[in-house]
Formats: structure tokens, sequence, C-alpha cells
């Protein structure tokens, strides 16, 4: 059986990867009379007193909803809602086995942004946290700001700002390997989708001055007629000499090259380029802009990946679960800049000083600290910033 | 500790009734590599391909959402979506236990007809069927007609059809126990809500002939100014001669009387005037129409209660564990009458003639035979009304 085969039989075996059991033993006429009629009523009166109890005697004080429209499902791109379900549950499993957070999965039959945010509003009071997931730019960044504004719960767009996390976390390491300072650097950060741009942002917030983001049509600029209005934004970010370059050149000079784009774009010859013991992450997936032999034949000294199968892996997975706990613990009202870089600075802290090298800047994704540091991070910075609620 | 105290420690303890598990094991790189990425792609694809292997490759084969806007919770009314949170955890509890149906629960936080609609039918490819609960009237019976008519999936208002079903089959047997026919006896409906409008509908399905609906300005007759326009559609099937009486008057004669509707609205007075061994469902919560030892001192020979402390209890739970769990295994695309008429028939039949008498018409909610019957009567009708897709 090929691994093809093995991944369908798996699913069909597990038929869902998720289940909603019940809490309450409900087996005597007592028991039910507790459960449901006529006790039940005593919790919703008092909900309905006081909503914030619903924390108190319903599941959302644990519960996420990690929601779809299909419209970028892994590498797959628009596959509909329904096929969208097999990662969304996945998610939900690594929800509740990395932290303890009961996830739900929604697909949502509908591409139309109104839509969107209003039936994920609509359903907003049954959960305590919302993650959206494999939604196409850059509908996504406008759907994960709109609902921003109208939910008072939680919401994240993994793709963007979970990735944004374990890559800062990433080149914290990696600048410390090299012995570089993260405000004094210039990096390059190609592909200006919603992953380039949440993982920019988040890196200027840390501190990087000198970046310049590229796309297909070059270097993002004040004035390039090319960017559409979420890169105009990052333009005023990023690019402090306002270049229009193509990446070849961009890359000049340039200690960090960052990689959300396509296979084989970096050249040895593009590294070559690049400062003295460059670092590079290269996340296309699942071949990477540069492969890690070839990028340390051309001189890079630290390189990361997507991939399991090489060292230094950026998953989501070491940021979200521990993300989201961290949030509920203290029934955040957002997720915020602060907390994500509290999640950042905590992922790479586990490494210590002198365990760490080039090929061991990031924790493996079943170390059991990164869940239990992160969750701990998060919840300080939201105390810290106001928006803890308990 | 008095009861509402133990209700509400109850529900802090399990700080909500449903929990989301995890079917998957994902505790190394290679579990990890088979339910996450790579392999989750592979059922994705060949979900992009045929949208019915959802129900192999996903949970929605067993998976029902229970969905309500707060409108009419229990009889607390309009209390908001948070606030009838902890009664549709419970609902999620009770398909659990009783039909090992995963449930999970959904509060919307609009009134509006149209948003509702949209919201249900834009997550519906998420679930197996749809359970709505606790939506006021008449909004109730838009709403359900409008989403089995865009959802292809079972779209079920349990307090309208779980409730009928169950006195559809407490009825069958109350007639076999006084000796009556369902064709040839008058009835009395009083209530007309939309509990009281899916309970003469049903009864009428199965041979009522002769039903008069009453609500606070007296009967439902073609031409009553007072009706709104689904009672009109009643005033069409019940009837026969066009009364337009009160309940005192309309009461005369009748064999059966059924209500939803107030606390001692029965009086002894009005049981004198039905025929000889009547039949009484007095179902207001928590007091009923009349009160049981009233009744059989007025007369009544059967008489059936939403209560738990008196005999011959209508308790919904009796049926919509079954009903969903036919449909699912038959992965029906609705409920049907002819479904809903087989569940009453199968909870009706699972009392033997020889154990019948007028304080046992019904099978105890904890009766194991209960679901099993009904959901096995179900998917057999499904079958035989084509609405089975397995």
């Amino acid at each position: 059986m090929d691994k093809r085969e093995a991944a369908l039989k798996a699913h069909k075996d597990w038929n869902g990867k998720i289940e909603v059991i019940s809490r309450a033993k409900v087996t005597t006429p007592e028991e039910l009379s507790v459960a449901y009629t006529p006790g039940v009523a005593e919790p919703c009166v008092e909900i309905s007193k006081d909503v914030n109890l619903s924390y108190t005697y319903t599941r959302r004080s644990n519960l996420v909803a990690v929601i779809t429209d299909g419209t970028a499902v892994l590498g797959l791109g628009d596959i509909g809602p329904e096929a969208g379900m097999p990662v969304m549950e996945g998610k939900c499993a690594l929800f509740k086995t990395f932290a303890d957070v009961d996830a739900f999965p929604l697909c949502i039959k509908s591409k139309d942004v109104d839509e969107i945010v209003n039936t994920v509003k609509n359903i907003s009071g049954s959960f305590g946290g919302i993650n959206l997931e494999d939604i196409s730019a850059p509908r996504c960044i406008e759907i994960e700001r709109r609902l921003k504004e109208v939910c008072d719960i939680p919401v994240f767009h993994d793709d963007q700002h979970g990735t944004a996390v374990v890559v800062l976390a990433a080149v914290l390491n990696a600048l410390k390997v090299v012995g570089k300072d993260i405000t004094k650097i210039k990096a390059v950060v190609n592909g200006a989708g919603s992953a380039g741009m949440a993982i920019t942002r988040l890196l200027v917030s840390r501190g990087l001055k000198n970046v310049i983001m590229c796309d297909k049509y070059g270097s993002l600029y004040r004035g390039n007629p090319e960017m559409n209005s979420e890169q105009a934004k990052l333009a005023e970010l990023t690019n402090p000499d306002n270049l229009d370059v193509k990446l070849d050149e961009a890359i000049a000079g340039a200690d960090l090259f960052i990689g959300v784009s396509a296979p084989g774009i970096l050249t040895a010859e593009m590294v070559g380029k690049m400062s003295e013991i460059p670092v590079v992450f290269a996340m296309a997936n699942p071949v990477p802009e540069i492969m890690p032999d070839e990028a340390k034949r051309a001189g890079v000294r630290v390189i990361g990946t997507g991939r399991s199968d090489f060292p230094n892996q950026i998953n989501n997975v070491l940021a979200f679960p521990g993300i989201f706990r961290g949030a509920l613990d203290v029934r955040a009202s957002d997720i915020n800049e602060e907390m994500k870089l509290a999640a950042a600075e905590a992922i790479a802290s586990i490494i210590a000083d002198d365990e760490l090298n080039e090929d061991y800047i990031i924790p493996d994704a079943f170390d059991k600290r990164v869940c239990e540091y992160v969750s701990k991070a998060v919840a300080k910075a939201a105390k810290d910033t106001g928006v803890a609620r308990i």
C-alpha cells in the first residue's frame, strides 16, 4: 500500500478525525432532570442575566471554531468547502492533542466575503475563539479584519499569523547562531501574499528595519502600480530606500531571505550576492525556493523549510495550539500583536543557548514544553495589554 | 443544596456538557503526516472529485447540528442565543447517549429569518443533518420550510415534529386501550402554535378526520380573520363542519383532547362534555391543562402530560435520537412525513398488547429498544420513499 492509499484508508477507518462526546452522564431520570429539563433552565436563566456566565456553564470557555471556505486548501487551491474538511478536522485533532482545546470544524458554502463574515459573526456566541484557515488571499485579510471588528472573541487566521509567529521564532534563533541583530540586518521576503505580509509585519514589530518585499512583478515600493491595496500598506512599512528592483537585485547584501513563494526561485547565484553567513527560510511546499543542500553549498549558514524531512521545520503546530490555549485561559477578547510576539519569543526560548546550532533553531513539534511556554507567554501578554477578561 | 443550586453546580462542574475529542492519534511525526500534511491532501482531493465522499472521509456521516436563535427556550421565552446554549448542549448529550449521534450546538446571534436561513445553509456542508430547536413561532415554521428547500440534508424542527411523533405514538396506544379507531374519533387540539399544528398535521396524515384546532380566540375555521397564515392552512385540513366555536363548545363529544397551551385550560366541566372514556394529553409545562388526578376524577381514562412525575410522559427523547440515527444510517436527504409516521408506529409498537394499560402507553425514555426500533423503521421508510442515498 503506497502513502496515498494508506492516507485514504486511515481516513476511511477514522470516519472523521473528530468526535463530539457527552461530558454529562445521562443514564437515569434524575441525571436527565439535571442535564436537561427542568434543571437545565437554571444555567439558562443565569446566562440570560449575565452573558459572561456562558463561559462558566457551557463549553465555550474551551472551544474554538476552525473555519474555511475551501478556497485555498493546502497547495490544492479552491477545492470547495466539503473537500477542505479533512484539513479542518486534522487541525481540530491537533488542537485537542497539543493543547486540550476543543475545536470544531466548519466549512462555509459561500465565497462571498459579506456572507462569510455574517455567518461567522452569527455563530460566534457559541465559541471562545475563531481560527480561520485556508481562505484565499486577499479575501482572507479582509475577512479577518472585519471579523475582528464585529466579534468579541479572538479571531486568528493561522495561515497568516501562525506562520508569522513560527518564522519570527526561527529568525530570532537563527540570528543568534550567526551573531546578528534583527534591528541591523537587511531582509528580503519573497511572496507578497497574506502569509508573506503577516511575516513581514511581525518581523517589523519585533524591530526589523530594513526589509524589502518582492512579488512576481518585483519589489513593493511606494507608488508601484502593480500592488494591491494590502501590498500598498506594506510598502509604507518596508523598503526604506523605495527601490524598484527585482528579487535578484533586492537580494544583494541581504542577511535573511524568507520565501513563501514558489519552488526553485532562489538560485545559488542569488545566494552568492547575499551578505556573509546568510540565513534562508524557503517555505514553498512541497518543493522549497532552494533545496537545503544546494543552499548550504552556496554558503547559507542556517536554512529552514516547511518540510519535516529536513532540519528546522517551520511548522504552525508550534504556535496555534499554545496561542489559543493562552487566549482561552484568560478569556482574551483578541489575539493582538503583543501576544504573537510573546508566542514567538516563547518558542525561541525553549532552545537553550548551548543547545542552539544551525540545524536546531526551533523545537520539535512534539516537544511537550512548547504549548506550555507559549500559552503562559500569550496569557501574560494578554493581561499586560488589557485584552484578558479573567 | 436545593435543586436550583444543584443544577447550577452540576453545570459549573461539567463546564460544558459536550466535548470535541480527536479520533486520530497524533503523537508521532508519522501519525502527523497521515492525519495532517501531507497525507490529509489525499481525502481532500477525493472529496473535491465527488462530494459524497465527505461522508466517508469526514465526520458528517454521524454529525448533526443542534441550532437555536434563543428566542423560545423552554418556557423561558426569548433569552438570547448564548443563554439557550445549555439546552442545546443538553440535547447534544442526549443525541450521543441515546443514539451515538455526534451532535454539535450552535446558537445564532440574529433573529432575522433571512440571516438564520443563510447562516444555516452556509454551514450545512459540515453536517449530515440539522436539528432546529427553541425558535419562536411562526418564524420557526418558515425557517424550517426554507431550509428544507435549500439544504440537501435533513432539517428537522424537534419542537414541532419530535413532539408530534411522540404524541401520535401515545395516541395510537391510548386509542387501543379505549378501543377506538383514529379514523372515527373526534379530536380537539388546543394551542395553535407550531407544535399544535405539527401534531395536528401528523394525526391527519395517520387518518384522523375529525379534528378541531383552537387557539385563544376560539376555533380555527376557514375564513376566521384572527388566524395567521400558517393557521389558515390548518383550517383547510381540519374542522370539517367549519364551526366558529370556543374550546368549551368544540370539546363537546370529543374522544381526544390534546393541549399544547396553558395551565388549567381544561376544566372538569369540559371533560364532562367529552365522549365516553376520553383520552387527554395535557402538555403545558410545568403545569398541565388539567392535573392527572382531577382528569381521572372527571372520567378521563388515559391521561398523558409532559412531566416525568406522572405516568405517560410525552418526552421527545423517545423520538429525535432514533429519527436522526435512522436518517444518518441511510444518508437520507430529508426527514419526511412517512419517516415521522414510521417513527411513531415504532415507538407505539414497543409496548405489547398484553402490557398496554392506561398508565403505560408509551415506553420509558431509558428503554434501550426505543432508539433501535425507531431508527430501523425510519431508515426503512426513507428507503421506501426514495430519500435514502445509501
